[in-house]
């Protein structure tokens, strides 16, 4: 028996994938996945990096038929796709495939979108390619996690390029052969580092995945031919990029465990590590004896992990407070919220958080999971308040509800594009697997 | 004294170069790059590689303000960067880098031209920025050969786009810390797989590589930010992608010996090792008593390295047989030419071609330097001739004269883009440094 190569393994497997193949729950989450997706674009679709790099491509943009969501100006559907996987993981507040960290929906996503505006796509085909996408791109990152991350990869730019490119090739309807050049292509174009992380650069990686993977497959569409084995070659991806590659990884279980089911959504604005933190001080909020201007200290206690990635008592940008726990607290229990806001430039200023943030400490403990946290308020009228929170909003043992999406979709769609009614957008979306016209969603999305 | 990060060592080295510090011997080899990237590109210019990348991009192209070498088509400047760097590299027919197998020149000079249709450049101000490009690129290359090609990344792209970057930066005036941030921007789409090599996709890294180096600096000249140390940071570029990086590399003898002083420009469209066997053949078949129809046996004596990368006794396309000392041989000795023509898929099955290649063997002899090779042919009739070449034409001890790189655009030209005129374009080249637009070069080199 001749050995099929993985990567015609995997190209076989998109061309052969038929919608029916999904279970209700799969084509659920992908749904609530593209729902995320358009809330953290709408939420950063006038952020500086996003207006800037259109600012730039404008110039060299070609024909205005796809949209940006959020805003009025059109563009050409490559600068679409990379401007809206820019704008949805401009704040990192969107998915996260636990096992690899990647944001598996920014790459594939707006990909998708931009062909469904250039091709007729049915809902339930761009659902399907989108699915297939994210499974190719998280079975790559799984193949080389931890190692690819930590040795300097910006894995979901570096996957998601790959997922884009399947995820294209399905709704273009190519072969086998073809699927593999576009994964080739893809190939030669898979880049993002952690260094560029904190700073605008790291957007230019993640557009350029959702941008580049649609070009990859519109190319192989032309019969533009990459090499055989860009997956798994003696200098491919996987062994380029990855320590000791997991090759099993890539196809164990293909098509029966579906990598989209593990997909979780940020509640807040910030590292993930800090969601048990801020759910601890709302909580605390709650407490009927709390009184703020009698507080005389804040503990947070929890995993090593939580003191070496947000142990930051004296931040002064947005940016650096949102892997900051002394601001989260502060900002949190000031205003009971912990959206994009309390995550501003104008938030870490703000006299009053400076005041709070100025007593919390920080405590390690090793007997806490990853993920848990204690915040712990001592008050001058001898009250003590404290809280643990083992499973926090949105991680895999408490995800967020439907609804609770739906709200984080409102609450971004009002802080970066308050002209967009989010009712028919997000009505859209559930029903997205009945639109004979998947770019029916985006008329919802733009101004 | 506070150590400035090297990442802002060579941002002041490029703010801060002036054209006067250029010796006339780099200002001549900066000349004699172009002109050989402008004979590559000709070549190349219809290829199916950039005819298929072509058919492509148009569809999402913008203003059609600049120019695409050796085509009667124009197209934005960004696509111009990606198609131009593309065809000069196609065929691997373009420069080298000889101790790091960097291409140089296509990554940078395409990004350049196309910004000197986009903004006023003067020639001098043109060939100072490549110079300064080359030097970047070449010396990140320094930095972590031979660890980054052999692990598998495609150096001429990798390193390339941070050439484009540092040149488009130079020329649009940018200051110290934009330049920082377009190194940063670069370093999040450096990209490139050696697995793609011998397959179209490796053009699309070549291609990204000035495109988006120019992208990098137009993104930096607009504030958008990268980060502080994008080559030397603990997860930038020179530690993730090389295995022991040597820093010192960067910026020892920074302004005072220079890169592109070492290019050298390839005689034969075809494997670098092969130089020595062409050159062999073509002496060989100078001799007064050679009779082809005589040949018995044919044998190509040469250092291992030799036999590993071209003992190819039996390739069916021409880009197999540009690493075939087989193909090699036969084509040479029957047409007493190796250009683009007898590395053709047609010349690859021409019957007499495949005649005189049956009689081809090849001897591992480690005594040979590499590079060296023997050509020994027996006749028939007792005659044997022997031909022993140890520098090959375009090696850094016989390197290609002005005029032959002259003669290799023309018969690139006459190839790729026979309506062109070559003598114009030679003369705009050698007199660059005199022109008050850079641009006017590019009125030749198009239809």
């Amino acid at each position: 028996m001749t050995e099929v190569s993985l990567t015609r393994q995997l190209a076989a497997f998109v061309t052969r994938s038929r919608w029916e193949d999904l279970s209700e729950k799969v084509r659920h989450e992908a749904k609530r996945s593209i729902l995320n997706f358009f809330g953290t674009a709408l939420g950063g679709c006038r952020d500086q990096a996003t207006q800037t790099a259109y600012d730039v491509l404008k110039q060299f943009a070609g024909p205005q038929t796809a949209t940006i969501i959020g805003r009025v100006e059109r563009i050409d559907s490559l600068n679409a796709a990379f401007l809206n996987a820019l704008s949805g993981n401009v704040f990192d507040f969107d998915d996260t495939h636990p096992r690899t960290i990647i944001h598996p929906t920014a790459p594939v996503a707006p990909a998708l979108f931009a062909l469904a505006e250039e091709r007729r796509i049915t809902g339930a085909q761009l659902l399907h390619a989108f699915v297939l996408g994210v499974e190719i791109e998280c079975r790559l990152g799984n193949a080389i996690s931890p190692g690819h991350y930590r040795r300097g990869w910006h894995i979901t730019a570096t996957c998601g390029v790959f997922g884009a490119a399947a995820a294209a090739s399905k709704c273009l309807g190519l072969d086998e052969q073809q699927i593999i050049w576009a994964l080739g292509n893809a190939s030669a174009q898979s880049s993002g580092l952690v260094e560029t992380l904190g700073s605008m650069s790291k957007s230019i990686g993640v557009g350029n995945s959702a941008r580049n993977g649609l070009l990859s497959a519109l190319l192989a569409e032309r019969g533009f031919a990459g090499p055989e084995q860009p997956i798994e070659g003696p200098r491919g991806f996987l062994r380029v990029t990855g320590d000791e590659p997991n090759f099993a990884e890539l196809t164990d279980g293909l098509g029966e465990r579906w990598e989209i089911c593990t997909n979780t959504y940020k509640p807040y604005p910030c590292g993930v590590v800090l969601n048990a933190v801020i759910d601890a001080c709302l909580e605390v909020r709650n407490h009927p004896q709390l009184n703020l201007d009698k507080i005389q200290s804040i503990t947070v206690e929890g995993h090593p992990l939580l003191l070496e990635r947000t142990d930051r008592p004296a931040v002064t940008t947005g940016r650096e407070a949102q892997v900051s726990a002394q601001h989260s607290v502060a900002v949190t229990l000031l205003t009971g919220e912990a959206g994009v806001e309390q995550f501003s430039d104008a938030a870490v200023t703000n006299p009053e958080v400076l005041r709070l943030r100025s007593k919390v400490r920080m405590i390690e403990n090793g007997s806490y999971p990853v993920g848990a946290a204690r915040v712990t308020l001592t008050q001058a009228d001898g009250i003590e308040i404290s809280v643990r929170v083992d499973d926090a909003r949105g991680s895999s043992n408490r995800p967020l509800s439907d609804a609770e999406i739906e709200t984080k979709l409102r609450k971004l769609a009002a802080y970066g594009a308050p002209g967009i009614d989010p009712t028919p957008l997000i009505e859209a979306v559930w029903t997205l697997d009945k639109a004979e016209d998947a770019s029916m969603c985006l008329q919802w999305a733009r101004l």
